[in-house]
């Protein structure tokens, strides 16, 4: 049969990416409690493709992916993508994937636990030896208006905000980001609005994080800078980007605020930079 | 060309629904303040198919929505369902209209005036001469917690909560479905909750709705017995459904409740019932 | 603390359905071939609420989902009901648990495998002793459509379209549903388009299914009356309802057909209607 | 009142961005065949915000954007940009709106017109007194696969893609963008793939239609090529990204291509880059 996707293309355009997406499959996941939990992802996979090649070869990606569904992390993406890269002969390779994480919450009084759900994403590059890693988390809060209570005699608006947070972390000295837990993530942005959200709250709990909310009143900008202030301390982290968005509730639109910060470049931290990613595979 | 579509059937299969779904288009309905509002509608617009019968045709349908673009409401509706029946030849016809729609809002205090949008639908079916009016409007609104405000020295969770209503009204002599506007319905909403949600507010009007939501806890039950109750009061209606869910500030789920209604039958309301439907064209 | 939602409601107004939504969570099914999938579903639980109470306790509904999420199938569901109904005091409790289930595929020729996605749900409800469940897929197919192949003298117009199925199955002596596998309904919808819809495919598979799409032409009423004969065979089956939906290659917009049915009643199909459900728990 | 929001904040972070998001309202935007065309759109707007001020004045915005509602192109954009920038005291302002566009179009044999849906975006910036103007479509065509259709016997499966594209023009000598109607990045999109989609086809143009696909297949990469390779011709435009979608009827998924650019710098297209925007307003 005819292989028209290895014909010669004479447009001379290079095509960034292409492959698949919209993809949805079962993975595992690290879990810092637990070692692995399942999960389920919404997949991109794509390569690069030079000019002169008419198309690329799109099982393949459904099939490298399925032999790494076991375990898709910051640990074995590289891997992954090297083995598009090989496979498809390609000199980038690309993966988004979203997933649903869950960790086990207990209420602040009762203790009372239950799982609470929080949107994740990878989005990972090789691009010839050099890997970039995105590790992104999506983290509902509370939020309480300052200005609504500093102007009303009794009550304040309060709402679900939702704090999405992306970092890029520094590479060791095998050219692998530096790793993070997406627990370490999560819990720095239920740290920083007017309370935290849960998935079970008995009568005492539901007390606490109503006075607890009151006593912390925060604008999404007061978010976004709390986050953004606590992700420049810690030093792992080169790059990230802050989004808050809070559901109004008295309004039926978001007001949202983000951030973007760069960790300015020293000696120090330049020094691995451009280092070739090592994998043993 | 063949006309595959009025080939004979022989597996005996009446088909409720057959035609187009997922179409958008510009429409224009009634509005109280200014006669006329274009918006932009998602449609579903079919008809029953006899056992007989391959298949309808879907063009059709597309022709006659769009010489009613102009006008799509419940005066229109009834006579492009009888189109629909003449020029497929069919016993039912049926469209669902979902579009948002937009009314002036004054801020309570200042006056301040924005547009606020509201999600409603007009679902209609013809079947013989018999017709079906269900008119839906959702709407959002601030609700406070009273378990929270009643066990906490200071503050309470609240939120943003959407009420959903369906009606279908009583029939007049020539079968047509009595006239409710969408804007009765929607302060009927508006007036059974904590708080209204506003487009704009000022500062002396976050100060007077975050007051006003504190002096009116209210939990998704009473939300929804508040609507019902005043809808049993409007003799127009015969039918309705209410929902109400709260995207809870406190949680990262929903709370609802739902409560379905039917006016009990009398000698004087079932007059009217089985009175085919008159259309002047 | 107060107990808010104990106290009396005077507006004598019961509610239908009052309880949590759009809750995610992760969940194991029962699976054919490997006894248990894991997967993360979206919820929602809810009792009845009589008139005289002002409302329900909310973080119940979240204790007995937890405490079954290791499965949650049509064995287990009408005891998490029974369970609602002893907590909440109900007379009703309610389910509805949609997710995403996987099947292991063969590419038609090769025989290339990897997994495919399902949208699947669970609704049940008990009221007093009596039990309703209905299982629900919605699988994709590919469709071609007859008339573009018989009046054009090459090519056809093809697309992917989805083919949801709804089913009650009878009641056995205990009266609970009798089992019906969700990849047996899967199966019947992807027998019933012009052909299956595959996640990997070769090159040879791919020849495979074109050329058998173009043999089988369907359009959305030939998929859903062939859906809706094999469901009328299928004597465990006693009502159903198919919706076809095909994402139209030359439009923007989609077609669609839907049948409901129930199997005419029977002396022999009455007798378990009635039966109080039986459980051990 | 206290303006919390004009306190200061010691936390050193300035924020990029800060505003309103998720807010609908029905707007105008210019038409090439009949003016004005109303539609509804999602909006975000914001502004940045300096590290010494403790929040922004959200109302503003609202205020802002309902003064313009009734024209909200390229034309007024930059104007609604530098009130945002004068109310709000800020630097830069931004927003973005994403809006249904509709086009008469025309059956290809029969001439049947109906109207057709395109998704279009303005993104605008601007930032002291430069202006950052992005426009984007996204289109709806017909792909037929060159690979199926050459390994096949008869037939060739075929689904609809989307095309988006994203374009930024070239600055006149007011620093304003050259203008490009939507209306021509539709039809360069649509003459790109294996053929147009239209809202309406009798049986004449299906035929057409069929057979035009199976006469120009295409892969996606030979879509975003064939754009990419138009939209370097048209000297207007200095940047563009363009995304291709198919949703493949064989799979459940889809496979996606992307191609960004620039246009060389040379000394004329570099003149009016920096060029201060002037504005009349």
């Amino acid at each position: 049969m005819k292989d028209i996707q290895s014909q010669y293309d004479g447009r001379g355009i290079e095509i960034d990416k292409v492959g698949v997406s919209d993809l949805r499959y079962p993975i595992a996941v690290l879990d810092r409690k637990s070692q692995h939990q399942k999960t389920v992802a919404r997949l991109a996979i794509s390569v690069m493709l030079p000019h002169e090649f008419k198309g690329t070869h799109m099982s393949r990606f459904i099939e490298v992916l399925n032999s790494y569904r076991d375990e898709l992390t910051v640990r074995t993406i590289p891997l992954l993508l090297r083995e598009l890269q090989r496979r498809l002969n390609a000199e980038a390779a690309h993966i988004d994937v979203k997933f649903p994480y869950f960790m086990e919450k207990s209420a602040p009084v009762t203790g009372a636990q239950a799982l609470m759900d929080y949107d994740c994403c990878f989005s990972a590059e090789i691009n010839g030896g050099a890997l970039d890693f995105v590790v992104a988390v999506q983290v509902p809060v509370t939020t309480l208006c300052p200005c609504s209570k500093a102007i009303s005699e009794y009550g304040a608006h309060n709402q679900r905000g939702y704090v999405a947070i992306k970092i890029r972390s520094k590479k060791d000295g095998d050219g692998l980001p530096q790793f993070v837990w997406l627990e370490e993530l999560i819990e720095l942005a239920e740290s920083s609005a007017s309370c935290q959200v849960y998935p079970l709250l008995k009568r005492a709990d539901e007390r606490h994080v109503t006075m607890r909310a009151y006593e912390n009143p925060a604008f999404v900008e007061d978010v976004v800078r709390e986050v953004a202030a606590k992700l420049k301390e810690d030093h792992r982290i080169e790059w990230f980007e802050v989004h808050v968005r809070n559901e109004e509730s008295i309004h039926n639109h978001s007001a949202f605020a983000t951030v973007e910060w760069s960790r300015p470049i020293t000696h120090e931290n330049m020094m691995h930079q451009d280092i070739e990613v090592k994998l043993d595979a």
